[in-house]
């Protein structure tokens, strides 16, 4: 109702920054009042930049990662020689996962998660490829780095039954469940804290 | 730094995001991931909105009020012949006034306030044009609707003596100083609360 008197096509601008997740009417409102104002070169160079992204960026036709045109960073032969492969659900959590410069194997991006509320079977997930992979290298383990949510969880326990059936010599692991660093167990939920106890290791 | 190891098209994309107002690094990353994996006809009508925005959107020549490319909204015979004309800095500022009901009169953009301190004199402000509807048109009152900070205290004091002085038989009038609605009087600063003393009213 706030925008009824906004010219229409600023109220055009203001909806199509609306779609941008986690912007509400007040800040795509602000953001078109500013693009509004920018110099026109800058003005094209932004929509230049939006319009060639997918274009310009490809994810990996092997593991799936996010790349630019040229050969995959993740797919290297090290990498590959490691014998172990991290399976994530989405391209931007390998990002995460290198910042921390604990994992040295290739990655495998699922696309995805199961949910059967939403109508998600396995079909979505690009199992096909990784199971081609696991034929095709000398893979020892299978490092889960998903979510633990019910869909993190669902899809965990099929990946792991999947491959426990047709791979039995690969070992399947998950990331470990507890305490995060830096938090007090006065805040800390009783569902980690029941896994921190399950999980706990010798001191 | 976070950010290091993105694609170099990613990067250029999360770059592009972050000259939006109040976006940092987190937000544009969240945009960026999300932009990628739209359909791209949705991406491209994104890029195309932006592009056009500014083409399509035209300020008033007379008010400098933001409108679609037909005739200005603002500038009626109606509005033009109220003898009000209320001053505001930007031509977001007409949309708030419009919604509160409250002002039947044209407006004029400045298009910026005065500020020593970065060099902005009155030759930013559009003054000129102003004083040629001033002169054209029975104008009885002046309204100036701009902020309460420094900068807006300094233009609204140079609008003031510039007019007087030029038009002495014009009223100038500037938005009443007070308390917020349903604020507290242990919150109001000091400040607020001297202004609203001194502009007091018999109730």
């Amino acid at each position: 109702m706030d925008i009824m008197r906004y010219p229409r096509h600023l109220i055009r601008l203001i909806e199509a920054l609306k779609k941008l997740p986690g912007v509400g009417s007040k800040s795509a409102e602000r953001f078109a009042f500013q693009l509004i104002q920018w110099p026109k070169s800058q003005l094209h160079e932004m929509a230049e930049i939006i319009a060639s992204s997918q274009d310009k960026l490809r994810h990996c036709e092997k593991c799936g990662c996010l790349g630019d045109e040229s050969s995959c960073h993740f797919c290297t032969e090290a990498r590959m020689e490691s014998g172990t492969i991290c399976v994530i659900a989405n391209s931007r959590e390998v990002f995460a996962i290198e910042e921390t410069g604990e994992f040295k194997g290739s990655y495998h991006v699922l696309g995805g998660l199961l949910s059967p509320m939403e109508g998600r079977g396995p079909e979505v997930l690009k199992l096909h490829k990784l199971k081609e992979r696991l034929l095709q290298s000398n893979i020892r383990e299978i490092v889960i780095a998903i979510d633990s949510t019910v869909e993190g969880d669902a899809t965990a326990l099929y990946l792991k039954s999947t491959f426990d059936e047709q791979f039995p010599n690969i070992k399947i692991s998950r990331l470990a469940f507890g305490l995060p660093m830096g938090s007090s167990l006065d805040y800390v939920d009783g569902g980690t804290l029941a896994r921190a106890f399950s999980g706990r290791s010798v001191y």
